[in-house]
Protein backbone atom coordinates (compact mmCIF):
# COMPACT_ATOMS: atom_id res chain seq x y z
CA UNK A 1 0.00 0.00 0.00
CA UNK A 2 1.46 2.94 -1.00
CA UNK A 3 1.17 6.43 0.62
CA UNK A 4 0.20 9.12 -1.83
CA UNK A 5 0.46 13.04 -0.57
CA UNK A 6 -1.38 14.66 -2.95
CA UNK A 7 -3.78 17.04 -3.97
CA UNK A 8 -6.19 17.32 -7.16
CA UNK A 9 -4.27 19.09 -9.65
CA UNK A 10 -1.83 18.08 -13.22
CA UNK A 11 0.86 17.09 -10.94
CA UNK A 12 -1.39 15.09 -8.75
CA UNK A 13 -3.61 13.61 -11.59
CA UNK A 14 -0.24 12.46 -12.92
CA UNK A 15 0.33 10.06 -9.70
CA UNK A 16 -3.13 8.71 -9.16
CA UNK A 17 -3.67 8.13 -13.07
CA UNK A 18 -0.27 5.97 -12.80
CA UNK A 19 -1.26 4.56 -9.77
CA UNK A 20 -4.31 3.56 -11.40
CA UNK A 21 -3.20 2.22 -14.96
CA UNK A 22 -0.28 0.06 -12.56
CA UNK A 23 -2.87 -1.59 -10.24
CA UNK A 24 -1.26 -0.55 -7.66
CA UNK A 25 -3.32 0.02 -3.77
CA UNK A 26 -2.58 3.46 -2.07
CA UNK A 27 -3.84 5.29 0.08
CA UNK A 28 -4.53 9.46 -0.48
CA UNK A 29 -3.68 11.51 2.14
CA UNK A 30 -5.17 15.04 1.39
CA UNK A 31 -2.63 17.84 1.52
CA UNK A 32 -4.76 21.08 0.78
CA UNK A 33 -2.78 23.14 -0.32
CA UNK A 34 -5.29 25.77 -0.55
CA UNK A 35 -5.38 25.79 3.58
CA UNK A 36 -1.18 25.29 3.53
CA UNK A 37 -0.73 22.27 4.30
CA UNK A 38 2.13 21.61 2.29
CA UNK A 39 4.09 23.83 4.52
CA UNK A 40 3.39 21.61 7.73
CA UNK A 41 6.75 20.04 8.96
CA UNK A 42 5.55 16.59 8.37
CA UNK A 43 5.21 17.05 5.16
CA UNK A 44 8.44 18.59 4.52
CA UNK A 45 10.26 16.04 5.32
CA UNK A 46 8.93 13.93 2.41
CA UNK A 47 8.87 17.01 -0.16
CA UNK A 48 11.91 19.63 0.83
CA UNK A 49 10.18 21.84 -1.95
CA UNK A 50 6.62 22.08 -0.30
CA UNK A 51 4.83 20.42 -3.13
CA UNK A 52 2.45 17.94 -4.19
CA UNK A 53 2.78 15.15 -4.84
CA UNK A 54 4.94 13.00 -2.68
CA UNK A 55 4.94 8.90 -2.23
CA UNK A 56 6.21 6.91 0.33
CA UNK A 57 6.34 3.33 -0.53
CA UNK A 58 6.99 0.53 2.32
CA UNK A 59 8.10 -1.55 0.05
CA UNK A 60 10.85 0.25 -1.07
CA UNK A 61 13.93 -1.19 -3.69
CA UNK A 62 15.70 -2.89 -0.90
CA UNK A 63 12.87 -4.19 1.35
CA UNK A 64 13.14 -0.85 3.45
CA UNK A 65 10.03 2.65 2.76
CA UNK A 66 11.37 4.93 -0.13
CA UNK A 67 9.98 8.80 -0.20
CA UNK A 68 9.76 10.61 -3.21
CA UNK A 69 8.82 14.10 -4.73
CA UNK A 70 8.66 15.76 -7.70
CA UNK A 71 5.88 13.78 -10.19
CA UNK A 72 8.52 12.86 -12.81
CA UNK A 73 10.70 10.90 -10.38
CA UNK A 74 7.83 8.99 -9.38
CA UNK A 75 6.31 8.05 -12.30
CA UNK A 76 9.74 6.60 -13.21
CA UNK A 77 10.31 4.72 -9.94
CA UNK A 78 6.43 3.54 -10.77
CA UNK A 79 7.20 2.45 -14.20
CA UNK A 80 10.91 1.06 -12.60
CA UNK A 81 8.66 -0.99 -9.76
CA UNK A 82 6.29 -2.47 -12.18
CA UNK A 83 7.84 -2.27 -15.25
CA UNK A 84 5.18 -1.05 -17.02
CA UNK A 85 4.43 2.43 -18.93
CA UNK A 86 8.51 2.99 -20.05
CA UNK A 87 9.89 1.06 -22.91
CA UNK A 88 11.95 -1.45 -22.11
CA UNK A 89 14.50 -1.08 -24.90
CA UNK A 90 17.03 1.32 -24.83
CA UNK A 91 16.05 3.38 -27.60
CA UNK A 92 12.41 3.60 -26.43
CA UNK A 93 13.51 4.24 -23.30
CA UNK A 94 15.08 7.62 -24.23
CA UNK A 95 12.50 8.78 -26.38
CA UNK A 96 9.70 8.24 -23.43
CA UNK A 97 12.71 10.27 -21.65
CA UNK A 98 12.86 13.36 -23.72
CA UNK A 99 8.76 13.76 -23.69
CA UNK A 100 8.63 13.37 -19.99
CA UNK A 101 11.15 16.12 -20.01
CA UNK A 102 9.50 17.96 -22.47
CA UNK A 103 6.41 18.00 -20.15
CA UNK A 104 8.56 18.21 -16.96
CA UNK A 105 10.36 21.72 -18.13
CA UNK A 106 7.57 22.95 -20.38
CA UNK A 107 4.11 21.56 -20.47
CA UNK A 108 3.83 21.76 -16.77
CA UNK A 109 5.70 25.42 -15.64
CA UNK A 110 4.81 27.11 -18.95
CA UNK A 111 0.44 25.68 -18.57
CA UNK A 112 1.18 26.55 -15.02
CA UNK A 113 2.36 30.30 -15.45
CA UNK A 114 -0.42 30.51 -17.94
CA UNK A 115 -3.57 29.56 -15.36
CA UNK A 116 -1.64 32.22 -12.78
CA UNK A 117 -1.93 35.16 -14.95
CA UNK A 118 -4.91 34.26 -16.87
CA UNK A 119 -6.80 33.30 -13.81
CA UNK A 120 -5.35 33.82 -10.26
CA UNK A 121 -3.41 36.82 -9.82
CA UNK A 122 -5.01 39.92 -8.19
CA UNK A 123 -4.31 42.04 -11.38
CA UNK A 124 -4.47 41.55 -15.19
CA UNK A 125 -1.25 41.97 -16.34
CA UNK A 126 -1.40 41.83 -20.52
CA UNK A 127 1.92 41.18 -21.69
CA UNK A 128 2.09 38.36 -18.75
CA UNK A 129 -1.45 36.82 -19.94
CA UNK A 130 0.39 36.98 -24.09
CA UNK A 131 3.59 36.18 -23.06
CA UNK A 132 1.91 32.70 -21.22
CA UNK A 133 -0.84 32.10 -23.59
CA UNK A 134 1.45 32.41 -26.58
CA UNK A 135 3.51 29.80 -25.09
CA UNK A 136 0.81 27.92 -24.33
CA UNK A 137 -0.34 27.74 -28.28
CA UNK A 138 3.05 27.14 -29.04
CA UNK A 139 3.51 23.77 -26.77
CA UNK A 140 0.43 22.61 -28.14
CA UNK A 141 1.61 22.91 -31.28
CA UNK A 142 4.68 21.12 -30.93
CA UNK A 143 2.97 18.13 -29.12
CA UNK A 144 -0.16 18.14 -32.01
CA UNK A 145 3.00 17.83 -34.85
CA UNK A 146 4.32 15.24 -32.65
CA UNK A 147 1.18 13.53 -32.39
CA UNK A 148 -0.13 13.81 -36.44
CA UNK A 149 3.89 11.45 -36.88
CA UNK A 150 3.02 8.92 -34.09
CA UNK A 151 -0.55 7.23 -32.22
CA UNK A 152 1.68 8.65 -28.66
CA UNK A 153 4.17 10.95 -27.58
CA UNK A 154 7.10 8.91 -27.34
CA UNK A 155 5.51 6.35 -30.44
CA UNK A 156 3.74 3.91 -30.71
CA UNK A 157 3.08 3.13 -27.31
CA UNK A 158 1.26 4.68 -24.30
CA UNK A 159 3.83 5.93 -21.54
CA UNK A 160 4.72 8.04 -18.79
CA UNK A 161 5.27 10.87 -21.45
CA UNK A 162 1.55 10.61 -22.39
CA UNK A 163 0.68 10.08 -18.67
CA UNK A 164 2.67 13.19 -17.39
CA UNK A 165 1.02 15.43 -20.38
CA UNK A 166 -2.85 14.76 -20.56
CA UNK A 167 -3.31 15.94 -16.97
CA UNK A 168 -2.26 19.56 -17.57
CA UNK A 169 -4.11 19.41 -20.88
CA UNK A 170 -7.21 19.22 -19.26
CA UNK A 171 -7.36 22.76 -18.58
CA UNK A 172 -7.14 23.76 -22.13
CA UNK A 173 -9.79 26.30 -21.88
CA UNK A 174 -8.22 28.51 -18.80
CA UNK A 175 -5.04 28.30 -21.13
CA UNK A 176 -6.47 30.25 -24.02
CA UNK A 177 -6.20 27.89 -25.84
CA UNK A 178 -8.85 25.64 -28.46
CA UNK A 179 -8.61 21.97 -29.15
CA UNK A 180 -10.07 21.88 -32.72
CA UNK A 181 -7.34 24.48 -33.75
CA UNK A 182 -4.98 20.56 -32.81
CA UNK A 183 -6.79 18.06 -34.26
CA UNK A 184 -4.23 15.16 -33.76
CA UNK A 185 -3.70 16.21 -29.85
CA UNK A 186 -7.35 16.38 -29.72
CA UNK A 187 -7.81 12.74 -31.03
CA UNK A 188 -4.92 11.67 -28.60
CA UNK A 189 -6.60 13.75 -25.47
CA UNK A 190 -10.15 12.45 -25.80
CA UNK A 191 -8.80 8.59 -26.09
CA UNK A 192 -7.04 8.93 -23.27
CA UNK A 193 -9.71 11.27 -21.24
CA UNK A 194 -11.77 7.48 -22.12
CA UNK A 195 -9.50 4.95 -20.05
CA UNK A 196 -11.10 3.51 -17.06
CA UNK A 197 -7.84 4.53 -14.92
CA UNK A 198 -7.41 7.52 -16.03
CA UNK A 199 -10.87 8.31 -15.26
CA UNK A 200 -10.85 6.92 -11.82
CA UNK A 201 -7.12 8.74 -11.48
CA UNK A 202 -8.60 12.06 -11.53
CA UNK A 203 -11.69 11.60 -9.80
CA UNK A 204 -8.95 11.43 -7.00
CA UNK A 205 -9.83 14.42 -4.28
CA UNK A 206 -11.97 16.16 -7.30
CA UNK A 207 -14.15 17.62 -5.29
CA UNK A 208 -12.16 19.60 -2.42
CA UNK A 209 -10.69 20.93 -5.75
CA UNK A 210 -13.05 23.75 -5.33
CA UNK A 211 -10.84 25.24 -2.48
CA UNK A 212 -8.57 26.96 -5.15
CA UNK A 213 -11.53 29.42 -5.75
CA UNK A 214 -11.83 31.19 -2.39
CA UNK A 215 -9.64 34.43 -1.42
CA UNK A 216 -7.97 32.94 1.25
CA UNK A 217 -6.80 29.83 -0.50
CA UNK A 218 -5.63 32.49 -3.17
CA UNK A 219 -3.45 33.99 -0.19
CA UNK A 220 -1.69 31.11 1.26
CA UNK A 221 -1.10 29.62 -2.71
CA UNK A 222 0.59 33.13 -3.75
CA UNK A 223 1.20 34.87 -0.60
CA UNK A 224 3.61 32.75 0.89
CA UNK A 225 6.51 33.28 -0.68
CA UNK A 226 9.14 33.44 2.04
CA UNK A 227 11.00 30.35 2.81
CA UNK A 228 12.25 30.01 6.15
CA UNK A 229 15.40 27.98 6.62
CA UNK A 230 14.55 24.90 9.26
CA UNK B 1 32.20 11.89 -31.19
CA UNK B 2 29.40 13.06 -30.07
CA UNK B 3 27.37 15.99 -32.18
CA UNK B 4 26.15 18.73 -30.09
CA UNK B 5 23.64 21.32 -30.91
CA UNK B 6 23.62 24.02 -28.30
CA UNK B 7 24.09 27.81 -26.96
CA UNK B 8 26.03 29.21 -24.23
CA UNK B 9 22.91 29.01 -22.03
CA UNK B 10 22.65 27.32 -18.56
CA UNK B 11 20.89 24.52 -20.17
CA UNK B 12 23.75 23.92 -22.72
CA UNK B 13 26.58 24.77 -20.20
CA UNK B 14 24.28 21.43 -18.63
CA UNK B 15 25.42 19.15 -21.17
CA UNK B 16 28.76 20.56 -22.04
CA UNK B 17 29.56 19.72 -18.54
CA UNK B 18 28.35 16.07 -18.72
CA UNK B 19 30.61 15.69 -21.90
CA UNK B 20 33.42 17.25 -20.50
CA UNK B 21 32.96 14.81 -16.80
CA UNK B 22 32.86 12.04 -18.54
CA UNK B 23 35.71 12.81 -20.92
CA UNK B 24 33.14 12.26 -24.38
CA UNK B 25 34.50 13.24 -27.43
CA UNK B 26 32.26 16.10 -29.15
CA UNK B 27 31.56 18.22 -31.70
CA UNK B 28 29.99 21.57 -30.97
CA UNK B 29 27.32 23.19 -33.82
CA UNK B 30 26.24 26.66 -32.88
CA UNK B 31 22.60 27.18 -32.42
CA UNK B 32 22.81 30.65 -32.07
CA UNK B 33 19.06 31.66 -30.50
CA UNK B 34 19.86 35.67 -30.44
CA UNK B 35 19.66 34.94 -34.63
CA UNK B 36 16.77 32.34 -34.76
CA UNK B 37 18.89 29.54 -35.90
CA UNK B 38 16.61 27.15 -33.81
CA UNK B 39 13.44 27.95 -36.10
CA UNK B 40 15.48 26.06 -39.00
CA UNK B 41 14.22 23.27 -40.39
CA UNK B 42 17.22 20.96 -39.84
CA UNK B 43 17.59 21.65 -36.44
CA UNK B 44 14.04 21.10 -36.00
CA UNK B 45 14.17 17.71 -37.05
CA UNK B 46 16.33 16.87 -34.29
CA UNK B 47 14.55 19.14 -31.54
CA UNK B 48 10.57 19.31 -32.13
CA UNK B 49 10.76 21.90 -29.74
CA UNK B 50 13.08 24.00 -31.48
CA UNK B 51 15.18 24.48 -28.35
CA UNK B 52 18.96 23.99 -27.03
CA UNK B 53 20.21 21.36 -26.55
CA UNK B 54 20.10 18.75 -28.40
CA UNK B 55 22.19 15.60 -29.61
CA UNK B 56 23.19 13.18 -31.84
CA UNK B 57 25.66 10.15 -31.09
CA UNK B 58 26.23 8.37 -34.00
CA UNK B 59 27.23 5.42 -31.65
CA UNK B 60 23.57 4.50 -30.46
CA UNK B 61 22.34 1.99 -27.64
CA UNK B 62 21.22 -0.36 -30.57
CA UNK B 63 24.79 0.69 -33.04
CA UNK B 64 22.85 3.12 -34.83
CA UNK B 65 22.47 6.51 -34.55
CA UNK B 66 20.05 8.23 -31.84
CA UNK B 67 19.08 11.78 -31.69
CA UNK B 68 17.79 13.45 -28.18
CA UNK B 69 16.66 16.66 -27.16
CA UNK B 70 15.78 18.08 -23.70
CA UNK B 71 18.89 18.84 -21.18
CA UNK B 72 17.61 16.36 -19.04
CA UNK B 73 16.71 13.59 -21.49
CA UNK B 74 20.63 13.60 -22.46
CA UNK B 75 21.94 14.09 -19.09
CA UNK B 76 20.48 10.49 -18.22
CA UNK B 77 21.24 9.15 -21.54
CA UNK B 78 24.99 10.59 -21.09
CA UNK B 79 25.01 9.02 -17.72
CA UNK B 80 23.62 5.62 -18.85
CA UNK B 81 26.18 5.83 -21.47
CA UNK B 82 29.30 5.82 -19.48
CA UNK B 83 27.51 4.92 -15.65
CA UNK B 84 28.78 7.86 -14.50
CA UNK B 85 27.24 10.64 -12.38
CA UNK B 86 24.14 8.64 -11.38
CA UNK B 87 24.14 6.42 -8.62
CA UNK B 88 23.92 2.26 -9.48
CA UNK B 89 21.93 1.44 -6.40
CA UNK B 90 18.33 2.08 -6.98
CA UNK B 91 17.48 4.20 -4.00
CA UNK B 92 20.39 6.18 -4.84
CA UNK B 93 19.12 6.81 -8.78
CA UNK B 94 16.13 7.87 -7.67
CA UNK B 95 17.37 10.13 -5.02
CA UNK B 96 18.89 11.62 -7.80
CA UNK B 97 16.20 11.77 -10.10
CA UNK B 98 13.93 14.01 -7.76
CA UNK B 99 16.50 16.41 -7.48
CA UNK B 100 16.97 16.09 -11.39
CA UNK B 101 13.47 16.81 -11.81
CA UNK B 102 13.45 19.50 -9.38
CA UNK B 103 15.80 21.57 -11.58
CA UNK B 104 14.06 20.74 -14.88
CA UNK B 105 10.71 21.23 -13.34
CA UNK B 106 11.41 24.17 -10.75
CA UNK B 107 14.85 26.07 -10.81
CA UNK B 108 14.68 25.95 -14.43
CA UNK B 109 11.41 27.41 -15.61
CA UNK B 110 11.42 29.60 -13.00
CA UNK B 111 15.13 31.15 -12.68
CA UNK B 112 14.25 31.66 -16.49
CA UNK B 113 11.43 33.44 -15.59
CA UNK B 114 13.15 35.57 -13.02
CA UNK B 115 15.72 36.64 -16.14
CA UNK B 116 13.06 37.64 -18.53
CA UNK B 117 10.87 39.86 -16.22
CA UNK B 118 14.07 41.41 -14.46
CA UNK B 119 16.60 41.21 -17.28
CA UNK B 120 14.75 40.87 -20.87
CA UNK B 121 11.03 42.17 -20.93
CA UNK B 122 10.80 45.44 -22.47
CA UNK B 123 8.58 47.03 -19.47
CA UNK B 124 9.48 46.01 -15.86
CA UNK B 125 6.08 44.59 -14.48
CA UNK B 126 6.60 44.85 -10.68
CA UNK B 127 3.97 42.00 -9.81
CA UNK B 128 6.28 39.80 -12.27
CA UNK B 129 9.18 40.77 -10.68
CA UNK B 130 8.31 39.99 -7.37
CA UNK B 131 6.81 36.68 -8.25
CA UNK B 132 9.60 35.61 -9.80
CA UNK B 133 12.46 37.07 -7.46
CA UNK B 134 10.50 35.73 -4.36
CA UNK B 135 10.23 32.06 -6.16
CA UNK B 136 14.17 32.72 -6.88
CA UNK B 137 14.98 32.97 -3.34
CA UNK B 138 12.38 30.54 -2.09
CA UNK B 139 14.52 27.54 -4.21
CA UNK B 140 17.32 29.03 -3.35
CA UNK B 141 16.46 28.28 0.52
CA UNK B 142 15.16 24.91 -0.75
CA UNK B 143 18.84 23.94 -1.86
CA UNK B 144 20.58 25.65 0.74
CA UNK B 145 18.62 23.55 3.05
CA UNK B 146 19.06 20.17 1.51
CA UNK B 147 23.08 21.12 0.81
CA UNK B 148 23.20 22.18 5.04
CA UNK B 149 22.72 18.36 5.46
CA UNK B 150 24.89 16.58 2.77
CA UNK B 151 27.71 17.18 0.52
CA UNK B 152 25.74 17.28 -2.96
CA UNK B 153 22.06 17.60 -3.35
CA UNK B 154 21.32 14.09 -3.75
CA UNK B 155 23.46 13.19 -1.14
CA UNK B 156 27.21 12.33 -0.67
CA UNK B 157 28.00 11.65 -4.68
CA UNK B 158 27.98 14.32 -7.08
CA UNK B 159 25.71 13.50 -9.70
CA UNK B 160 23.72 14.68 -12.97
CA UNK B 161 21.02 16.71 -10.51
CA UNK B 162 24.40 19.05 -9.20
CA UNK B 163 25.37 19.28 -13.08
CA UNK B 164 21.80 20.16 -13.74
CA UNK B 165 21.44 22.38 -11.35
CA UNK B 166 24.84 24.41 -10.80
CA UNK B 167 25.00 26.11 -14.51
CA UNK B 168 21.36 27.84 -13.63
CA UNK B 169 22.80 29.33 -10.44
CA UNK B 170 25.93 31.29 -11.86
CA UNK B 171 23.38 33.67 -12.99
CA UNK B 172 22.34 34.51 -8.95
CA UNK B 173 22.91 38.67 -9.40
CA UNK B 174 20.29 38.38 -12.45
CA UNK B 175 17.62 36.69 -9.98
CA UNK B 176 17.70 39.27 -7.61
CA UNK B 177 19.52 36.81 -5.22
CA UNK B 178 22.88 37.42 -3.00
CA UNK B 179 24.49 34.15 -2.34
CA UNK B 180 25.74 35.20 1.12
CA UNK B 181 22.32 34.30 2.43
CA UNK B 182 23.08 30.71 1.52
CA UNK B 183 25.97 29.60 2.47
CA UNK B 184 25.63 26.39 2.23
CA UNK B 185 24.69 26.67 -1.12
CA UNK B 186 27.33 28.82 -1.53
CA UNK B 187 29.84 26.23 -0.53
CA UNK B 188 28.41 23.80 -2.93
CA UNK B 189 28.45 26.47 -5.82
CA UNK B 190 32.21 27.29 -5.35
CA UNK B 191 33.22 23.87 -4.98
CA UNK B 192 31.92 22.73 -8.24
CA UNK B 193 32.99 26.21 -9.91
CA UNK B 194 36.17 24.89 -9.70
CA UNK B 195 35.89 21.33 -11.15
CA UNK B 196 38.37 21.76 -14.07
CA UNK B 197 35.18 19.77 -16.46
CA UNK B 198 33.19 22.58 -15.42
CA UNK B 199 35.37 25.21 -15.89
CA UNK B 200 36.05 23.94 -19.51
CA UNK B 201 31.92 23.35 -20.02
CA UNK B 202 30.94 26.53 -18.86
CA UNK B 203 33.88 28.22 -21.61
CA UNK B 204 32.09 27.03 -24.47
CA UNK B 205 30.58 29.31 -26.79
CA UNK B 206 30.93 32.15 -24.23
CA UNK B 207 32.36 34.20 -26.26
CA UNK B 208 29.37 34.59 -28.44
CA UNK B 209 27.27 34.72 -25.77
CA UNK B 210 26.56 38.49 -25.61
CA UNK B 211 24.38 38.17 -28.91
CA UNK B 212 21.77 38.59 -26.24
CA UNK B 213 22.49 41.14 -25.25
CA UNK B 214 21.42 43.35 -28.93
CA UNK B 215 17.86 44.26 -29.96
CA UNK B 216 17.40 42.11 -32.96
CA UNK B 217 18.36 39.14 -30.46
CA UNK B 218 15.61 40.13 -28.05
CA UNK B 219 12.68 40.34 -31.05
CA UNK B 220 13.78 36.87 -32.45
CA UNK B 221 13.72 35.39 -28.97
CA UNK B 222 10.51 36.63 -27.18
CA UNK B 223 8.71 38.02 -30.52
CA UNK B 224 8.67 34.87 -32.29
CA UNK B 225 5.72 33.24 -30.27
CA UNK B 226 3.69 31.85 -33.44
CA UNK B 227 4.67 28.08 -33.74
CA UNK B 228 3.95 26.98 -37.47
CA UNK B 229 2.82 23.27 -37.91
CA UNK B 230 5.14 21.82 -40.41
Amino acid sequence: MIDVYTWATPNGHKVHIMLEECGLEYKVHPINIGAGDQFGEDFLKISPNNKIPAIVDPDGPDGKPISLFESGAILLYLAGKTGKFLPEDVRGKYEALQWLMFQMGGVGPMLGQAHHFRIYAPEKIEYAVNRYTNEARRLYGVIDTQLSKHAYLAGDEYTIADIATFPWLRSWQNQGVDLDDYPDLKRWFNEIAERPAVKRGVEVLASARKALQDDKAREVLFGATQYKRH
